[in-house]
């Protein structure tokens, strides 16, 4: 159900908004009943924070616009949403793949070099390479968000899922936002630090839309006549969320989960046609995507180009598993939600310090920034050389041991024909860690102390990561972590279970996602389209199922507890059961001020004025109170 | 957003009843208005079509009941909830997975007894026993529907997505519907008729969630006193919503996609609790009847068990194509539309003939079937005939020719050696016929002039057969005419295309499906769990995008002329234009009847004697007409 609100007093205290009153529906759903008694939203620009009109106001006025409209009118409008979603989708798959590929190249370079340093012995130059370019690519990063656009820092997505609410933060859909959104979050996750793009994609996704239903710039004077019609809250929010769906498709190549994502994670109201809207959006993102991967495996995209549509492939011809192997798949679930939902309150923890230190100005932002990033590459150079080297197995399917950029084997400190286990996950891009941790048929590659120490440094790592001035994604961060630990039960049920360790890995990150971000149908989706083992799904079911439900007893989803922190009036669709006994009177501060139907204009005046309140039930007779 | 009628008079004619009062809603949503005008709806049980409450009445009376449900009740009520989905889960996918074993041995049997007097040169016998095996079954099925329960007939879709709208159409879920339902449909689908199971198996699994939230039958005094709480309209509706997700995932091994049907198809109004639940009931099905097949792997049961959790799996590690292969796939989507369409308009036009012949008696709608099944028999028998003998080639993945029930290159009348392509196709169950036209490395199997023949025998077999008295769904039917469609295409584009012929073959599946159910998100994800080709999601969105929009332009969704055609006063989610203009006077037949707010018993008894109306709107005052 849609959800509108009235803002009580101008005060930053949020939480204290509880206002579930959804009449301005009133109107529109009873044309046919006469009645007088309406409430009505007066609006003023008080709070930094605004809210939306979620419902148009269907008023004579509006009547009167749709009948003078011609057919030309209605074609424009109707072409135009339809262009403005290809739009969407061509310019938000065009800037994911350029993403990608500026990622590859930037953080593939920066590992070639240290890699080839490494292969002559000069560690210590190799560390320093490694560092500065990392602190360098983060302070960029964090400088370029800090001053130029600071609502691009962070996911986005806790933003996106504000605005779809009906809740208008400032800046989030500028022009500015966008480029910083974009620069950011390449500059970010090449520095190794350990966050994710596919937050960053979905808020960028949500910018390219909002950006294009506005109809250009009148700074600029860049408008066009078309768009004339999308200049209201409905189009603009329906758009918005044609463009997230965008950027989960071209951030994870899941054009269906991306679908599912905005319906399931973003929208708080949702209409059959939008369903159909935005899979079209998702549709031309694929279809685009696949053009350019098909390009790109000519091998003319640098260090790009291996990867094909799926991003990490998992699919086997045939998955054994029988009714033995429920059991410790149900218990890594569990213990799944349990550590989900504990990251879910770390997090929130360590934002609100994070918070209090951004507070004393843009240096202490930057500083933590790069405190983090100093941190990060010390523990990625320096770790690896806690494991012992191991022979390389004489049947390894591929190179073993590799000094490039990727690979299952990594040679680090290691002598010919030894690689490092720990370095292969840890001294790797985010991707690649993921695709070693999912490869199936390595079951003795890894040590259970590199696995564990891979897995408690990216728990903590993604959680002290996360909330520095800088364009950070959480999906990537939460798989890396799942699939470590997925991989890790899975190495200790070992030969009694019929599962691979890659599966093993796969239903871990099934179990952190589910746990962290709450989500079903969407995850499952994604996770399919992510791996491409379908025959994996009943399993993945049963993972989230009970990652989701343990994890439920103790918080809320991540991005609920982030949009908390930010202080977002958030609306939930069902209002709390002691919400049914309040009134009006009960929730604004100070006394309640209310007008008649027909008022005198020396009234409003007079209470405007008088009273710092910016909303005012319009009422028949006087509520008694 | 949800929807809500009353009656104006009692009639048969419900499309003169369009009535857009959403009103029952203004009560439960605003709470904190001091409001006297309402309108309640004064149900009368005149129409053999009821129509259920949409929205919980939020009166004193429940506000008071829940206020005094204790936490054991509230607890009863939390856990039945669950307990009820998950056996909904367990009983749709154990009815499914019998369904499928029933059919696969039955029809199964028949054709290797048929094909085995074949071989012996016995082709009169073969067609005697082949026709009268059919006519058996089929005289079964139509026997059982007319006789105990007619509203066991046809796909049931309409009806389940009618009760979702809120219009309960007689007798839909009874405990015979349901027996019958099972049976008939078994029957029906062995009789070789060109029928499909998954829409019988939305209505099955539809007829079990009611049937369980009823708690058990009164009339066997089987009832239990924690099922008292899912004693109204909204719990039992959700609880249906879980069963038609149930149904499709069971029918289909499509666990997301039934969940998305269910959304997308079936659901009028749209909880993101009740996405959660039903999540959780066709995990259980996937859970249960991966445990089965693992089970029926062994070879326990009979004929069945060669087929994994994939139905029709047509994985290939790479999948190439390029932007040429666009235009083919486009021309493919949009005449595939246009037949879809097509397809939709020669259903609805057939289906009020037999609608008129069934009128006539159960004796006629007997015979119809009849007729329909020895017409169905002669054909499949008959047509084979007309294609020549097919040397088998050399490099044949598998046994050539085959004589058994299934394979890709059946003996049918051959000399040794040869096999014969038409009756590889028609001469087949219709899941096997799927299996060949899916398989891939086989471009060189059939000829143009046999899938041409099949084509054609499929589109019009299936809308000839669809409106007979036994349980008919339409899912296969329409998969297997878009495959053959699509092969053909793919035949005849040849050389000129990167893509196997095979993989045509579901692409032009996806777009019959599209032409004529016109879903998206949902087709998409039921397809890539039907053949487990992700590589392929690209081009399949193209192909529903494309199709869905063509067909559109001509004529609206297979089961929307279907409800029509049946009469359902179904109530879309926005109302028309003209209708905005439109009061309560403009709608009912006869003078308009109101009441005030507070009415005298004798107007009352007055009007409800002197009129037929079953509604009527209660004001405030006289409405200003």
């Amino acid at each position: 159900m849609s959800t509108n609100f009235i803002n009580g007093e101008a005060n930053t205290d949020y939480e204290s908004l509880i206002t579930p009153l959804t009449t301005p529906l009133l109107s529109s759903q009873r044309p046919l009943v006469n009645s007088t008694s309406q409430v009505a939203i007066v609006g003023a620009h008080v709070c930094p924070i605004e809210s939306l009109d979620y419902e148009i106001a269907e008023n004579d006025f509006l009547k009167q616009d749709w009948r003078s409209r011609g057919k030309m009118q209605i074609f424009q409008y109707v072409l135009m949403k339809w262009l403005l979603c290809f739009l969407i989708g061509l310019i938000v798959s065009l800037i994911g793949f350029f993403n990608n590929l500026a990622v590859e190249n930037i953080a593939g370079m920066k590992f070639v070099v240290t890699s080839n340093m490494m292969l002559l012995n000069r560690f210590g130059m190799a560390f320093l390479v490694f560092s500065v370019s990392n602190l360098i690519l983060t302070l960029v990063a964090s400088i370029i968000t800090a001053f130029i656009a600071p609502a691009a820092a962070g996911s986005g997505i806790p933003e996106v899922k504000a605005y779809l609410n009906g809740v208008d933060a400032p800046g989030i859909f500028s022009f500015r936002t966008l480029f910083i959104k974009i620069i950011g979050s390449i500059t970010a996750v090449s520095s190794s630090l350990l966050v994710g793009k596919a937050g960053p994609m979905v808020h960028t996704g949500a910018c390219v839309a909002a950006l294009l239903g506005q109809g250009g710039s009148k700074r600029f004077k860049l408008t066009w006549r078309w768009l004339r019609f999308f200049k209201n809250d409905r189009d603009r929010r329906d758009l918005v969320t044609c463009g997230s769906a965008a950027g989960i498709a071209a951030a994870f190549r899941s054009p269906v989960g991306g679908v599912l994502f905005a319906l399931e994670e973003m929208a708080s109201w949702w209409r059959s046609a939008l369903l159909w809207r935005s899979f079209f959006t998702t549709a031309v993102v694929a279809i685009v995507l696949r053009a350019l991967i098909d390009f790109c495996l000519s091998g003319k995209c640098g260090l790009f180009g291996k990867g094909g549509l799926i991003m990490f492939d998992v699919y086997s011809e045939s998955v054994t598993y029988h009714l033995i192997d429920v059991l410790p798949v149900l218990t890594l679930g569990a213990i799944g939600g349990i550590l989900g939902s504990l990251y879910n309150f770390l997090l929130d923890k360590v934002l609100r310090i994070y918070n209090r230190i951004n507070e004393k100005g843009v240096v202490y932002k930057i500083l933590l920034a790069c405190a983090i990033s100093i941190f990060t590459s010390c523990l990625l150079f320096g770790l690896p050389w806690l494991a012992s080297c191991q022979p390389c197995p004489s049947d390894a399917s591929e190179a073993c041991p590799t000094i490039g950029r990727s690979g299952n084997f990594k040679k680090f400190q290691c002598p010919p024909g030894q690689y490092n286990d720990l370095a292969s996950l840890i001294f790797n891009t985010n991707d690649d860690s993921v695709k070693n941790l999912f490869s199936k048929n390595t079951n003795f590659e890894f040590q259970y102390s590199s696995i564990l120490i891979f897995f408690v440094t990216c728990y903590f790592l993604s959680i002290i990561s996360y909330g520095i001035v800088a364009p950070a994604g959480l999906f990537i961060p939460v798989i890396v972590t799942g699939a470590s630990y997925g991989r890790f039960v899975g190495m200790l049920v070992g030969p009694h279970s019929n599962l691979d360790q890659g599966l093993y890995a796969v239903l871990g990150a099934a179990s952190f996602l589910g746990g962290s971000m709450r989500m079903t149908v969407s995850l499952c989706v994604i996770i399919l389209e992510l791996t491409n083992n379908l025959l994996l799904l009943p399993l993945i079911m049963l993972v989230l199922l009970v990652s989701k439900t343990v994890a439920d007893a103790f918080n809320s989803s991540i991005y609920d507890l982030i949009m908390n922190a930010k202080g977002f009036p958030y609306l939930e669709t069902h209002t709390e059961p002691y919400m049914r006994q309040l009134t009006v009177g009960d929730v604004v501060r100070g006394p309640l001020q209310v007008f008649q139907g027909i008022e005198k204009v020396g009234n409003i005046v007079h209470v405007l004025s008088t009273t710092r309140h910016n909303g005012f039930p319009v009422i028949d007779e006087p509520p008694g109170l």
